[in-house]
Order: C-alpha cells, then structure tokens, then sequence
C-alpha cells in the first residue's frame, strides 16, 4: 500500500511523477530489530536475523539511498557473537557493493560522528565500497555502556558497516546536529537521538536544554526529519515524550522504541509534523501491540514532500492474541467436569488460531510455520485454572511457544509487560 | 639485530640481496599481544594496545607484504567493547589503504577460509581495500564458543580486516589444509593450528588423526610454515606438544602461547626445521619468562631460505624481576627491629630498580614510565614478612604495580602461577 501526503504548505509529492529520481530521496526506515531476541530459544533462534535479512533485502531491492533504523538493532546490550557476526555478515552482503551512491554529504562530519575515531560517513572512505549507506541511532537496549562508553553499533561503526550517529556525550544538555544529506534539489537534514531514560529526556526538554542546530542556508528548502528512540505512550507524569516537546519546524518524526506498528504517518495538527512509528520487526512480548502486523517504510523525500509507502515484513512469525472471558462463554462453572471443559475450549480455540496461521502464511519460505498464540482467559466468576505447562504441551511442533500460550487472569487486566 | 640462517638445503639468503624484493616475502610476526589485559587497572589500562599499534607501525613501516599472527589477539575471550573496538579501529588505519598487495593466493580459499560466511582473503574482496592483509590463528584465550561456536576473530573476519584461519570443527581429527601464497619466485605453504586443550592436541597427534595436506605441485621448492599455539614446555606427559610430533617437511614453526620471547629460530636437528618463540607482546603475569625483552619479528623468505630480523618492542612497560634470598644477605634474623631492617632493605632493592627502568627507557614516548617489579623474597633461616601493601604504598606513582611488588616465600620455589 502506499499513500501520499501533503507537505505543510499544502502542495504534494505528484503520484505520477514517481520516476524523479534524481531529486527524490528514497530512504529504507526501520527500527526495534532486536536482533539476538530468542536466540537460545529452540524453534525461534533465528527469527530476529531473519527478518532483519530481509530488510536488508527491501533495501537492495528498492535501489533506495539510505537505510534508516530508529535503534534496538541488537536485543542485548552485549550481543552474543553470534548475533553482532550474524548482522555484519548482512550488511556486508547487502550494503557493500558498485552501484554508486547518489547522495552527498553537506554537513561537518567530524561533528556528526564525534564519537567515531573515523569520523566520516562510510560511503566516501576510499577504503570501503558502500553501496547502501546504513544510518542509525541507539536505542535503550543497545546503548552505550562500559569502558570507553561505547555500544555495539560502535563496533558496527569503526567497522564502516553503519553511520552511527545521535550520541550524545552529556547527561546534562543535548545538542543536536543534523546530517545535511542532499540527493539533486533535495535536501534533507536529519537529526538523530539516541536513547536516554525518559525522565532525563523529559527534564532536559522541560528546562530547555536541548538545542537543535539547523542548518543556516534557507534559500533552498529543508526537509526536517527526526528519528528518535523514547516512550511515545505516556506510562507516567515524566517517563515519555510528548510530541509538542519536539520542535514545530519538522517535516517528520520517526518514532522508534514503540513496539505496534503505527507507520504510517500521522498528522500532529498542533506541532505540523507528520510522525511515523514503525514497530519493531519482531514480537519481542506476547502482548497487543506486538500482535498488530509488522512492516517497514519506504519513505521518499522531494524537497518539502514526503511519500511513505509501507511494506509488510513476510518473514515475521505469525503472533495472535485473543482474549476470552469464561463467563461469557456457554461454560457453567458449576457443571460436572468443568475443568477439563475449559480446557478443551481452549485447545479449540488455540487449533482454530493454528488454522488461521495456516491461512494467513504470506507464502514466504523464510515465514515460520509455527504461530506463536496467545490467550488471555479470564477466569473470574468461580473458574478454575488448569496446568499451563500440560495444556502447551499438546501443540508441541504446532506452536512456538508452547510454554507461556495461556496467560489466565481475573477481571481487570494488569498493565501488559513489555519489553521494547 | 638480524641472523641469517641457512636453510636444510645448506643454502641460505644471501646477506648483501636483500633488495630482491619482487621475490621476497616480507611477513611481520607477532603473537599472544592479549588486548584487553589490566584495561581496567589505573595505570596498565592502555599497555595492550598501545603495543599492539606498535606492532601494526613497524608492519606499515617494514613495507611487509603480510602479518601473522599466533593467537591471544585478545586477553578474554569475550574481549571487551572498548578491546574489540580498540584493534578494529587500528587494524582500519594501518592495514587499509592504497599500496598494493603483491601476494598471490593461490589455494582453495573457500577451504582455507570454511568457517568465515565470505570465505575469500580480505585484500581480494572488491569491496575492501586492504594494504596489509593480517593473517591469524586463534589462541586458548579467544579460541570459538557459544552460540555458533564463534571467536572475537570471527568479527574480524567478518568485518573483513583479518583473515582468520587454522579453525578445526572437529574434536576428534585435524586436516590443516595450507594458505598457498605466492610472490615472484617465492611460495609459501601456510599451516595453522588454532589452539586447543593440549591434552587433546596430544592425543590427536599420538592417534596419528591429524593430517597436513602438502600442496601437490613440487616443480618449484614449497618454504612450509607452521604457526600454532600450544605449549611448548613440559608441564606434565601429554599437555604440551613434543617438537618431534610436528612434520620434518617443515621448514620453520613459529610457536604462540609461551610468553617468553625466544624468537631467534633455533635449530631443531632431529626434525630438521627452525622454531621461533615469538612471545607475548605484553606481561601478563610477573613470572621470569615474562620480564625477557619483548621483541616481533620480520621474517623474510625467499625460496627456502628465511632470514628472521629481531624487533624490540618499544612500548612495553618495563618489567623487572629479582630473587632475593635473605639468608645471604648481611641481614640477620635474631637482630633488633630486623623486621625493618628487611623492609628497608627491599626498599633500597626497588630504587635500585626505579633507577635502572629510568636509565633503560627506550626514549620511545609511548613507552610507559612507571615499571612493573617483583621481589621474590625467601624469607627461610627465621625472618618474618612484613605488610605488602603498605609496602607497595611508598611506590605509588613511581611503580606501576605497588600492591604486589613482593612475593614472600621459603625455600623451594612453588612452579610459577602463568597466564599463558
Ligand atoms: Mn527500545
Ligand atoms: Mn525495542
Ligand atoms: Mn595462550
Ligand atoms: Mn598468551
């Protein structure tokens, strides 16, 4: 599906005139890899790479300029081995290569990648051959930590495998310096923040002492985009940010952190900004949001326009969620034998979600077979719970998750736990 | 300093041609540099790496057309971020570059290289420009573990700035399948044995289940080298390699994991090839061995004669070590306050020392001030110990490590703790 927005000023980017490509930037945008999640887990060690491959994929087959990724690549602060070599091996495979770069660089590199001890954005090191120049900031699960400060996109970076940009080295004040990025007449300039805990985040907007440097030549327009890695669901007083905290001048936000898939851009009418959300790229808990189907944005970009098309992930292993509450069903808690009735209730429904993967696989080879499922069953009204464990082990080579398929609860439903 | 050997022929490289470069290989040899060792103590925190750049210059400087190395790159085996970063960020910016590699490979790479996902030597990748390819095994402290049984050289390997070899995916037998390298009238046949248990590499040799492929063609001489990394000193029956179990086909073996330097090639006359002892780059471990000057070595070889010029390391932090026995000293236990006169008495040892590490530095700036030094004090005939940190506590700021400066013992030596 693709859709197509006005820009502030109301004019938009022409659906016909798509094959400009020589002034329209196309950008890969993802975020939340997670790359290592369940990497020890039997049936789903591979899932994360997987799907991650095949952005990478997206990437290559869009012919697209730059690939976007909004932090959480690594699941782990400390990636195993074996998923740092597993995303290396990918983006060597995918991002290095002849087909030149069609995009130049404006801004002060030295300024933009301070923290990198080659301060240069990769594709114009003579020494590597880029073909897609990856950009991406840190999230809160791969942030820097340790000697040196330093995180896992760090070792991606010296590497020359991605431009990682959007540290910041205070805990005090942030100042935030685009990367002036221009493909014919347009031009973009990107502001990237990492990852910081969102009361900190919150204060530093609240007492002003974030700066945002834009850039001084206004003859020709800027298209102003954000990417940015905290709370966008407010969990608190101060442990989120509001889209009004972000400055009015933007063209787009991108929104990583979120795990639900909410990617195509919505209009914040206060702030005139569009901000996108696209969700992780794999279930990292069995909630709601995850539930929602996963893809990534092929965002394009002329002068003020902006064009979002979304593509659905079809290597994602198929997740559903339904909720059922006993007392609603045809089940008496009274009558003879209503345990093991319960329970063959929800064995019909877990073979009914188990036939609807079955109709809803993309067809994809790299698509899972096995569904992870997930019933909340709330049992209040004199039901009773039955072995969760017993229960999974019928759907053994059926089910991923055979473990954790039944969540039982009573009436009001605690906040759900996430992991983003 | 520089030796020249004659090779089993009788023949040796002449002295006054060693301008024959079109037909000479120029290898820069190192081992056991354990990057990331005491990266977390005050002063030693940069020694590792500081030395492993050293190593790195005198490569670029040397013009060698490859570097080997033993194993022990890394002191961990899950090297820190800051260990990991700290030697990709310099093997980017002494080993890439424009100069052009004049090494031809000719083996089966995708055999060389099985265990790497782009199973092709670094400097012949497209997408690499590589100046100086690096050569390595792995040693026992970054050898391959984990999920897909990876090792820190593996992210090198990846990364495409090492070229990691001699791994085995088998316990029970071993095929070293050579690196066949080339230049002018030159050919090298490379073996390399990354390490493991010396007790199964005992076993492995007695049970005649390891097998060196020989290159096939013998029209021209083969110069054929070993590298591994096993103990060469006896500690017991079976954990250490008898020199007698390494083929008499070889010419020379460059052995990794013992830590004293021992680089001059001594002849093995029953076996009829040269062994070099490299060593560590650095001290891990305040025992004798360790406080040998440490040197690299640039090992030329044309046809089957080799030449093996000595490098002394610079940068590694002066170490000095002493045996004091206070029975032979004018010291004598039944005295008044003798316990602060022995005191004194180290004391006066250790100036001793200070002032030599000051007349012995190497003028190289980045060669640490502070030394390392160790007293092992026999205390047998009735004398009494005294507190060995507060001892080490006169020496701060002019000992690099004060709070082991003494080691009391009585009479026989226990065999010294090593960290190999
Ligand atoms: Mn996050
Ligand atoms: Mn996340
Ligand atoms: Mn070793
Ligand atoms: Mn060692």
């Amino acid at each position: 599906m693709s859709y197509s927005f006005s820009d502030k000023a109301g004019s938009s980017l022409p659906r016909d005139d798509d094959e400009d490509d020589d002034n329209t930037l196309k950008i890969m945008v993802a975020t939340d890899c997670h790359v290592g999640y369940a990497e020890k887990d039997g049936i789903r060690h591979s899932d994360s790479l997987n799907t991650f491959e095949e952005i990478l994929q997206q990437a290559k087959k869009n012919k697209v300029d730059m690939i976007l990724l909004g932090g959480d690549l690594f699941h782990e602060n400390k990636p195993s081995r074996k998923a740092l070599h597993g995303v290396m091996a990918l983006i060597r495979k995918y991002c290095m290569g002849d087909r030149p770069v069609q995009i130049q660089f404006l801004s002060d590199q030295s300024l933009n990648f301070a923290a990198n001890p080659f301060p240069v954005v990769n594709y114009e090191d003579p020494n590597i051959n880029v073909e897609i120049p990856v950009f991406s900031i840190h999230g809160n699960h791969d942030d820097p930590a340790g000697l040196g400060n330093l995180c896992a996109l760090d070792i991606l970076s010296v590497s020359g495998l991605v431009n990682y940009f959007g540290k910041c080295n205070s805990l005090e004040s942030i100042d935030v310096t685009p990367l002036l990025i221009q493909k014919g007449s347009t031009r973009l300039s990107l502001y990237g923040i990492g990852s910081i805990r969102d009361e900190r985040m919150h204060r530093i907007f609240v007492s002003r002492k974030i700066r945002f440097y834009q850039p001084k030549d206004e003859d020709n327009p800027w298209f102003h985009l954000l990417v940015l890695h905290q709370n966008r669901t407010k969990h608190g007083e101060t442990n989120y940010i509001p889209e009004q905290f972000l400055p009015d001048f933007l063209d787009l936000v991108l929104w990583g952190h979120e795990h639900e898939c909410k990617i195509d851009p919505a209009w914040n009418d206060r702030q005139h900004f569009f901000v996108s959300q696209p969700g992780s790229s794999i279930a990292t808990s069995l909630c709601q949001g995850e539930s929602v189907q996963k893809h990534i944005c092929l965002l394009k970009v002329r002068g003020k326009a902006l064009k979002c098309t979304k593509i659905r992930l079809e290597t994602v292993r198929p997740f559903y969620m339904r909720d059922i509450c006993l007392q609603d069903t045809d089940l008496n808690p009274g009558h003879a034998g209503i345990k093991d009735k319960v329970e063959a209730y929800c064995s019909e429904r877990v073979e009914g979600l188990i036939s609807l993967a079955e109709d809803e696989h993309t067809g994809n080879p790299k698509q899972p077979l096995l569904p992870l499922i997930r019933l909340r069953v709330d049992y209040s009204g004199g039901f009773e719970t039955f072995n969760v464990n017993r229960f999974g082990q019928k759907f053994v080579n059926r089910v991923a998750n055979t473990k954790d398929i039944i969540l039982f609860h009573r009436r009001k439903l605690q906040p759900e736990k996430r992991d983003v």
